[in-house]
């Protein structure tokens, strides 16, 4: 299946991302949460009541919305939308941070006419500051009135560091009368240290189908993506992957290929935005896929890959473009993980520059160089022991990166 | 014992440190395998057999020369000296580096006229790249023709990315007839992420002691002082710390209360070089200790101290000068270790910012940010859980490091 679908032939085209599925409209504006005058607040809809699964953060200090959604999405699985800020996380916020949270939507749902419970929150930004609860209520108003089936600023609107809006949909057509879209938007940068930037992604859909295939694909879906790029266990406090299936289409995933197909192409939107987010890595120039093989076994393929991915001198040998292997060898060393040096090869795409722990030869390492010019290549790193394999995309290090992190509050 | 004696009314003031004790000399040269014209290759030797105890590398992916020590100190206790280089770290080299090792020393030991197994190794600089051996042979009739009670430019000779030499050195007095000398040198600096950092100290002194007490109190020492810098589990592929104890003062350390004395003193020295190394993080401007307390238990503490001063959020925060104290919470999160955030109280130094998880005020936010623009402070986050601590040195990330390990090859 994976193969024999090219999802790039359906991917939509215009800017009608998030509310290409049936029955969705966002709105967006600026409420003068973030500095500047920028989009800081965001609200997506369904029409009708749509089903909600989600994936949050494995830190375990989690922000207010973290944690009132996830305690509402244990209650019931049918909401009408959320409310996204930009600008301030709602995090190390305790109590007051999660009352705030009740607020903001009790208030949104009046002005919506809605029942209680109907909408959640997610926020992203500064952590350790009190949202301006105000800020939002004197929002509302326009909020609502711009309201439409376009995703207008909505993916402008979750963004905090990111240099450019993330947003991928897809139309499906399973026979001649039964087509669906499912629209992707994510905002997340700063993936230097990935443990702790802040991912958010809001996927729609229009599709019908079983709740439980719908929480599974997510959950299967995220762990292919978006925790490939952000330390198993090691996420921001505001991490949060929703998905909403309205099922406004009228079609229904009936069969296993069905599923299949609606499966694979998340897995495609979301690896689409998780590549985007670390080549937004803040001041990154390039995206590497580090592919750790031969490992004792896939956790340990894992440790090894994160290890490698996550060194900052890798990352600085990524950014100089010079093929200083040995900081693999050693971040593979300082992992723990079983491997012995005399069985370690490291490729550069097809390129061996290591076999069985030693260095090949100075032409391949000119190649290499060169090649490390270019904006996206894959590191081999197969330690010959076992079957144990895992992948890891990450970014260089540079300049710009220390100066949006040191001067981020101020 | 710590509090009782002021060891810095006993530091050595001149520039002769590791020649301080009895009966040891030192030498160093410049053999070209640096690039420019710098000392890269120092010899350390003792007119008599010494004892040697040594710490090395946690790191899996040991370096030729770490592993040829660690061999060799297995087999015999009693040696003649040391040959350090810097340029090139001799690590993954397999078993071509190893060899070099063996031949690089057999080599000088003829030189000198010693027996074989006399000398002991340690390289540091450039992985990955086999030593360049004539370079060492041909330096050897220099090098030992220098070589004289003095330091020499033995502690130039071991730098790499350092900034400044790092030595300190202490005359004790036992009583009216009996004196004894400690010297240590060190060198290390891109603390910013440690875990890949190579740190190299050279500990001698002509005190007389039990070998098992000299072996023990090297091992205390380093736990408390290099590995508070460097992740545990997690060294570089050459870290090696090594104590020369020759006992050329007729000294011998008797009773319980003499031990300590060198203990402390050992510690006080150590301590001082760990500080150096984390100072000279490369770029970096501040040294600041992380205290975590109040955890589950003491290896909880240390999990969290160390994810605090390895977050680069934290550590571009240092670097801002902006107690964006949020990035503290998130690291103990993404630590995973027990933690309340209605327990948290974080200050720095006497300030209080963080209360029971909740910010204090604003005119104590600025007041931090007053001391923030200091060198050194401490910021101490209480978990308020159990009676677990530990504290760990970090600095702060800046531009210059990227300048540094993004061209360190080139």
């Amino acid at each position: 299946m994976k193969k024999i679908v090219d999802f790039s032939k359906f991917l939509l085209s215009n800017s009608k991302i998030i509310t290409a599925p049936k029955g969705f409209c966002a709105s967006a504006v600026k409420a003068g949460i973030k500095r500047g005058t920028l989009f800081d607040l965001g609200l997506l809809l369904s029409k009708n009541e749509t089903f909600v699964t989600a994936v949050f953060t494995k830190n375990k200090m989690m922000a207010a919305p973290v944690l009132f959604c996830k305690q509402l999405l244990t209650e019931k699985t049918m909401f009408r939308g959320i409310i996204v800020n930009s600008g301030n996380a709602n995090a190390g916020t305790g109590k007051t941070g999660f009352d705030d949270c009740i607020e903001i939507v009790k208030n949104l749902e009046h002005k919506l006419n809605l029942p209680e419970h109907s909408i959640l929150i997610a926020s992203t930004g500064v952590i350790g500051q009190y949202l301006p609860k105000n800020k939002f209520f004197q929002s509302y108003p326009l909020l609502i009135s711009q309201l439409s089936e376009d995703d207008n600023n909505f993916p402008e609107a979750i963004k905090t560091t990111d240099r450019y809006t993330k947003a991928y949909g897809l139309k499906i057509q399973l026979d001649n009368n039964r087509t669906f879209s499912i629209g992707a938007v994510a905002k997340g940068a700063g993936m230097i240290c990935p443990n702790m930037a802040t991912m958010l992604a809001f996927i729609t859909t229009d599709v019908g189908g079983d709740k439980q295939f719908f929480k599974a694909s997510l959950s299967w879906v995220v762990n292919q993506t978006f925790n490939r790029i952000t330390v198993d266990g090691d996420m921001s406090t505001n991490d949060s992957v929703f998905l909403f299936a309205n099922g406004e289409s009228q079609v229904f995933l009936n069969t296993q290929y069905e599923k299949n197909l609606f499966k694979m192409a998340l897995l495609y939107l979301c690896k689409k935005l998780a590549i985007d987010i670390v080549s937004d890595g803040e001041g990154a120039k390039k995206c590497v896929k580090i592919i750790v093989k031969g490992a004792k076994n896939n956790r340990e393929a894992k440790i090894g890959a994160f290890k490698i991915s996550n060194s900052m001198l890798v990352k600085t040998m990524i950014g100089g473009e010079d093929p200083n292997w040995g900081r693999i060898i050693a971040a593979i060393g300082a992992s723990q993980i079983n491997a012995k040096e005399e069985n370690i090869n490291i490729l550069f795409n097809e390129f061996q520059l290591v076999k069985n722990g030693m260095y090949t030869s100075q032409t391949i390492e000119e190649k290499i160089a060169d090649l490390m010019k270019m904006k996206n290549y894959e590191i081999t790193i197969d330690l010959n022991l076992g079957k144990g394999s895992y992948f890891v995309y990450t970014c260089d290090i540079g300049h710009t990166y220390i100066d949006i992190n040191g001067g981020y509050r101020s």
